[in-house]
C-alpha cells in the first residue's frame, strides 16, 4: 500500500467536488490500485490555508471556515505553502487568467521542482505555459496532467496519450462553451437572449459578466488548448477567428427551428502543414450533424485522425463533479494506474 | 531501438490492412516510439503460410499469393507455426466462431505460453475465453487485447482501461451493428427490406447469409463482450434478451420517419447488484437522443458511469482500415507505448 501525500490549492466548488469524490472511493483506492492518500495542505482565497504532514481531516475540512483548526504549521505565501505542504501530487484550482496564465503556471512550477506531480482544471497553463511546465515535469520524472480544461471529465487529452496511440489529430471540430450552447438552446425555447443569459447565470454557469462565453472567449481558450496539445502547435487565444453568439437574434434562431436546424457556436481546427488554423464561429447544423443534438449543457468533439473514421465523444450533465472526476483521473495516470 | 517480431495468423481483408498501416508508420514508429518491428510469421488459410525468422518482405506479402517465396522454414498445424515463427506479438485474425471462439482461443493461448503479446480482432475469444486468456497473460507478463472487437478501431475498451480510470460502468446503451443500422437507413430512404440487405451485401458489410447481423447476434456478442469486460461479469450471448429487425416493416420506417423518430437495433446494459440486465431490442428514438444521428455504418455508445453525466464515442465511416488500427493500437499499448 502506498500513501500519496495531496495538496489542495483553491478549494472552492471543484476542489470540494474532489475532495467528496476521493472520500467516496477511498476504499475502492486501496481495494484496486493499492493507493492510500492523505491531504497534508489545503490553500484558499477566502479562508487562508492550513497545512499538517500528518494529514488534515477531509471532511472537516469540508465544514468548516476555520482553517487555524485544520493546519499545524504556519505557512506564508503559496510559494511557502508549496514547500512546507510536502506533498507528491498538486491539485492546482486558483480562479483562471486567460491573459498569462499566472498565478497558476507558478503553483505549478513550484510543486513540480518540489517532485511533486501537477495537476489542474485551469486552462491557463495550458495555453500559455505547456511546453515549459512539460518539459520540468519530463526532467522532474513526475506528470503536468491537465484532462479537466476541456470538456471537464470527458476525456479528451488522455485519449490521445492512451486510448489512440500512434493516431494523429487532422482536424476537430465542436460544442466547447455549455454557456452559449445553453443560451442558444433556451432561445429555440423562445426566451429572448438576455432572459437566456439570465437563466445560465441563475444555475450557475455564467458568470456575473458573461462575456467571455457570449464573446467566445472560453471557446478560444479550450480551441488553443487542444491545438497546444494535441498537434503540438503553441496557439494563443488571440490567434483564433473568433466571432461570439450576440449577432444571433431569437428571430435567426427560431428561423432555424422551423428548418429543422440549429445554430452552434462551433469551434474548429485545421492543421495544414506547420499551420494551424483556429476557428471559434456560430454555424447552422441540422439533424445529419452529430452536433445538433448536443443541447443545453451537453459538449461534444469531433476528431477526424489519419487512422480512424470521424469519431466523436460527447459528454452530458458537466458540473463541478465531472471536473473533479478529470482530476481525480489524472492523479490516478500520474500514479500509474493506468493501463 | 527495440525491434519487434510480428505474426500474422490470418492474413484476409483486416491483416493485410494492418500490414499497410505498419509500413505507412514504420518511420513514425521509429521516430516517435523507438520501435522497430520485423515479420516473421504469416498464416492464411487459402495460401498456406510462411515462416522467416529474418524478416519476411511485408510489401511483397501483400501482393503475392505463393507462400512458399516468402517463408524459409517448413511448419505444420497452427501451433507449430506459432512456436517456429518465434514472435513477440501475435495478430489474431481467424475467422469468427459465436459459439466456441475456437480456434481462435488456442491461437491466443498458445502464443501467451511462447511469451508473446496475444491481440486479436476476434469477438469469440472475448466472450468465451476472457478470464482465462487474461489470466495466462497477467501470469505471463504478457498482454491479451481485443480493442478492435467492439466499434472496431474506436477506443471502447482502451477507454476504461486508461482514459477512464476509478470510472465504473453503471449502464450502458448503444448501435453497435453497422449492418442493421445501413438497412434501417436504406429503408428510410425508401428501399425495401430486401433490397437494403442486397445492398449492405453488394458493399461488403453483410454476408450470403445475413441473419447473424439481422437477428441480433452480432450485437448480442458485443454485449457480452462489453458485460465481461468492463462489468466484470461474464455472459454469454444466448443470455442475452434478444430481438433483431425482421419484424420492422418499411411501413413502420416510414411512419416513425413522419413523425420525426427513427428504428434502431439497441443494445443495452444494466448493472443491477451482481446481475447484468442485457438486451437487444429495436427502438424507436427521436431526435433528442444521440443515437438519431448516428445512420448508415455509423456506431454509438453511451456510458453511465459512477463518475460522469452520460459519455457517448460515436464512430463514422468504420472498415478493414479502422479495425486494422484497433489491433495497430493495441500493439503499441502492449509494448508500453501509452502514457
Amino acid at each position: 500500500m502506498q500513501e500519496v501525500r495531496l495538496v489542495f490549492l483553491g478549494f472552492g466548488n471543484v476542489g470540494k467536488a474532489l475532495a467528496k469524490l476521493l472520500l467516496k472511493k477511498e476504499s475502492e483506492l486501496k481495494d484496486k490500485f493499492q493507493l492510500g492518500f492523505k491531504v497534508t495542505g489545503i490553500a484558499t482565497g477566502r479562508h487562508g490555508q492550513a497545512v499538517n504532514p500528518d494529514g488534515i481531516d477531509l471532511a472537516f475540512a469540508l465544514e468548516t471556515d476555520d482553517y487555524s483548526k485544520l493546519g499545524r504549521i504556519a505557512v506564508g505565501d503559496a510559494r511557502d505553502f508549496i514547500a512546507k505542504a510536502q506533498g507528491d501530487v498538486l491539485f492546482e484550482n486558483s480562479p483562471v487568467n486567460y491573459e498569462t496564465g499566472q498565478p497558476a503556471v507558478d503553483h505549478l512550477r513550484w510543486a513540480l521542482e518540489h517532485g511533486m506531480h501537477a495537476i489542474t482544471a485551469n486552462k491557463g497553463p495550458v495555453v500559455h505555459a505547456y511546453r515549459e511546465l512539460s518539459g520540468i515535469a519530463r526532467q522532474a520524472g513526475r506528470r503536468f496532467l491537465f484532462e479537466s480544461t476541456v470538456m471537464d471529465g470527458a476525456p479528451i487529452f488522455s485519449l490521445f496519450r492512451g486510448a489512440l496511440p500512434g493516431a494523429n489529430l487532422i482536424s476537430f471540430k465542436g460544442v466547447l462553451n455549455s454557456t452559449t450552447n445553453m443560451i442558444l438552446t433556451r432561445m429555440e425555447d423562445g426566451a429572448c437572449f438576455e432572459s437566456a443569459v439570465r437563466y445560465c447565470q441563475e444555475i450557475g454557469i455564467a458568470e456575473t459578466d458573461p462575456s467571455g462565453d457570449i464573446d467566445g472567449w472560453d471557446a478560444a481558450v479550450k480551441v488553443s488548448a487542444l491545438a497546444t496539445v494535441l498537434m503540438e502547435t503553441p496557439l494563443k487565444p488571440s490567434q483564433v477567428d473568433r466571432t461570439g453568439i450576440r449577432e444571433i437574434s431569437l428571430e435567426s434562431v427560431q428561423q432555424a427551428k422551423a428548418q429543422g436546424k440549429r445554430w452552434k457556436l462551433v469551434c474548429s481546427l485545421e492543421k495544414d502543414g506547420a499551420r494551424v488554423h483556429a476557428r471559434v464561429h456560430p454555424e447552422l447544423v441540422g439533424t445529419d450533424s452529430p452536433l445538433y443534438g448536443a443541447t443545453g449543457t451537453t459538449s461534444i468533439v469531433q476528431f477526424q485522425t489519419d487512422v480512424l473514421g470521424l469519431l466523436s465523444v460527447v459528454e452530458a450533465d458537466p458540473g463541478p463533479h465531472t471536473t473533479a472526476y478529470g482530476l481525480f483521473a489524472d492523479f490516478l495516470t500520474a500514479m500509474g494506474k493506468t493501463s
